[in-house]
């Protein structure tokens, strides 16, 4: 779909806009006359600022919060928050900021009296204290972790007018460090047979998962640090099951207990919840891996452009089955697609940004990505990654999504 | 230096302990009858936890602070804070503990009242807002930042028995996400013979730099966001200069001009101080490339090991020059070497994590490690790093980190 326009200065990559990278970019620099010309004086070039502090915060004019988008009614404390996807640039999601989901609130552990039991199916039952697991070797990577339920709003009959961290933030992305779980579990000495892992958590809910051994022993990890500190709370501190690409609760938090078994628990939270409702009426469990998904983050919804002229349009795309292999961007609402930058350290199961400049002319427009994985998955539209499932399910959803640019400038959520 | 012992189990890499990661490691499993084991149930297992935040925090259980290492008698808030690197693991810093150096304090700047000016010799004049900014086309890189003054106490005449943090912890690593220099400059035209750009900062020491128009164009950027998120308004919020491997000063924070010149501009800050006097009593300026150099994390100052047996050896190194081609670590003091492992996303410019296997017989032992760069850089000995500067020099000091694990021990720095 490329062409050239008349201007040498501009080269289109799809329709509506979208640029090639290496067109001469005047984005935005605000009008000035030429000539020497000295910096304005303000307030905090007059004033010593303020000291060094032991532990930082952001400035006070940056926005930024998880948004809530779950409290059960019942138990407040049982919910989920939201990553501001639109306020973050780059591929890690800083901790404070990761998305949340508790299914009995955030327990505040002692490292000093917790422990980790690996015991069932094994030569030899273990126990290992938060001081003892950080004497094994580790492992650092760069990683999302996604809610299976997240972008479930987009499945409601009717688009919500919402941002792109209130719709799609239940993702983020961190380095995390950790004990690769071959270690601990070739200490043990797995009975043959032992084909699952039922991983315990140690929150007021009891959470449980069954996880088959072949992802145990593929990247899986005790992970101790993220983003460089120590596990957050709301992460599970002091350690937590680390399963790549897969739905974040089987990567248990607060980890307390790992059981090798013949068979699945089939416990609570895989058989009343995080399990899939077919159309033809049956249920699928242990679909853990999640799909090939991408979002706009900017422009995205409830922002407004308020001039025409080049934006950066900027996302992220994931896989749970591989790297990504290429994001494609469309302005047109999918008529033409373009091939968007992606970041050079693609790893994967990780976060990638995607970028691509395009020219707003004032006309409106419908703002769309593309991912496809180094498989060679292809992110569905709407339709299509709404037709394998029963009506009212809504997990594992990664259909593309579509940002109507008004000619107003307001940026919302469609259904195209 | 690769030897065999008579155990099958556990094969040395160097003298002292130092093991092939491929060994069979049971680090430090703490002892349990085998059999069915129930849990134990504690208080947090009992009852609801916290609920979902919006912006969250650490453990209060994990101690994360920033060491205070500096504040000037007649100016509090300008001095420096260290990273706690004895704390943490993996490559990211988290922004809440990036090392602070600030020459007038941290300003406290609205985004919508802050312009960059960039000006001089060049065909038309800029001026840029925050939100101007925002749509320009971005880069993520991972990077470390090092003051040019890190590891100075490694200097005086005696070894102080300090953390590792404290001595050396003006080094951090982040994601940076900003627009790179060189769509600015184009825009603005340089004119010929404009080799040099003055950087200034907003801040109330008006702290400036100069720094050659090649390393503007080579990966510099005006940063915009910091591990996701904007920047800290210690780290400059709402817009930084960022010149990867270099001395941490010249990434002028709070960036509010730019000018292009035909020579540096000898301000303040490059000729009172960020200038090495080196042995035969001429001074050196502009020496921003930070040279290759690394530091063991863990084990290191005033922590204690508690038994004997297996710890993971781990630290970080670095070299403005390329990504690390090498780390080598001894366990005896440099007698022998073995060479650590590294993490797969060695960038050039950015942290790299590296770890190897140690059997701690309770023996006095002297870690150290060695980091070689790409272009074959090796980091020298305390003596050597020590041997180009005059006496109070303490710019730019690279010196291999020696730490003494006693008998009983305790770990603490020494000079060998």
């Amino acid at each position: 779909m490329s062409n050239k326009s008349n201007n040498n200065e501009t080269q289109h990559a799809a329709g509506n806009g979208l640029l090639h990278r290496r067109s001469l970019l005047k984005a935005s620099a605000l009008g000035l006359a030429g000539g020497f010309l000295l910096p304005a004086k303000a307030d905090w070039r007059s004033v010593p600022g303020a000291p060094q502090s032991t532990y930082g915060s952001p400035s006070k004019f940056a926005d930024l919060r998880r948004e809530q988008t779950i409290g059960h009614p019942f138990g407040p404390a049982a919910g989920s928050s939201s990553t501001p996807l639109q306020s973050l640039n780059g591929t890690i999601t800083p901790n404070s900021l990761h998305f949340e989901r508790h299914h009995a609130g955030i327990p505040n552990i002692d490292p000093a009296k917790h422990f980790l039991t690996l015991y069932g199916d094994v030569k030899t039952s273990l126990r290992f204290s938060y001081e003892s697991l950080l004497a094994y070797p580790m492992e650092s990577h760069k990683y999302f972790l996604e809610c299976s339920g997240n972008s479930y709003r987009n499945t409601f009959p009717t688009a919500q007018n919402l941002t792109a961290g209130s719709l799609n933030g239940l993702i983020s992305g961190a380095e995390w460090t950790g004990v690769p779980l071959h270690y601990l579990l070739d200490e043990a000495g797995l009975e043959k047979d032992a084909n699952w892992i039922i991983a315990e958590g140690a929150d007021a809910s009891g959470h449980t998962r069954s996880i088959p051994l072949h992802r145990m022993l593929d990247g899986a990890m005790v992970a101790l640090f993220q983003n460089g500190e120590p596990l957050r709370p709301a992460q599970g501190y002091p350690m937590r099951l680390f399963v790549p690409g897969c739905e974040g609760n089987i990567s248990v938090k607060w980890l307390s207990a790992l059981k090798a078994q013949k068979t699945p628990a089939y416990s609570r939270e895989e058989t009343s919840k995080y399990t899939d409702l077919l159309k033809d009426g049956t249920a699928e469990m242990f679909s853990l891996e999640m799909e090939v998904k991408s979002v706009i983050t900017s422009p995205s919804g409830t922002m407004q452009l308020n001039r025409k002229g080049v934006y950066e349009i900027s996302g992220m795309a994931w896989s749970g089955a591989s790297a990504i292999r290429t994001v494609e961007v469309s302005a047109d609402g999918g008529k033409s697609w373009a091939t968007a930058l992606l970041q050079s350290d693609n790893q994967p199961n990780a976060l990638t940004r995607f970028r691509i400049p395009w020219q707003w002319t004032g006309q409106p427009s419908v703002l769309q990505s593309r991912a496809i994985d180094q498989k060679g998955n292809v992110q569905p539209t709407r339709d299509v990654a709404l037709q394998r499932y029963s009506a009212g399910s809504f997990y594992h959803y990664n259909g593309i999504q579509s940002w109507q640019v008004s000619s107003d400038g307001m940026v919302k959520n469609v259904y195209v």
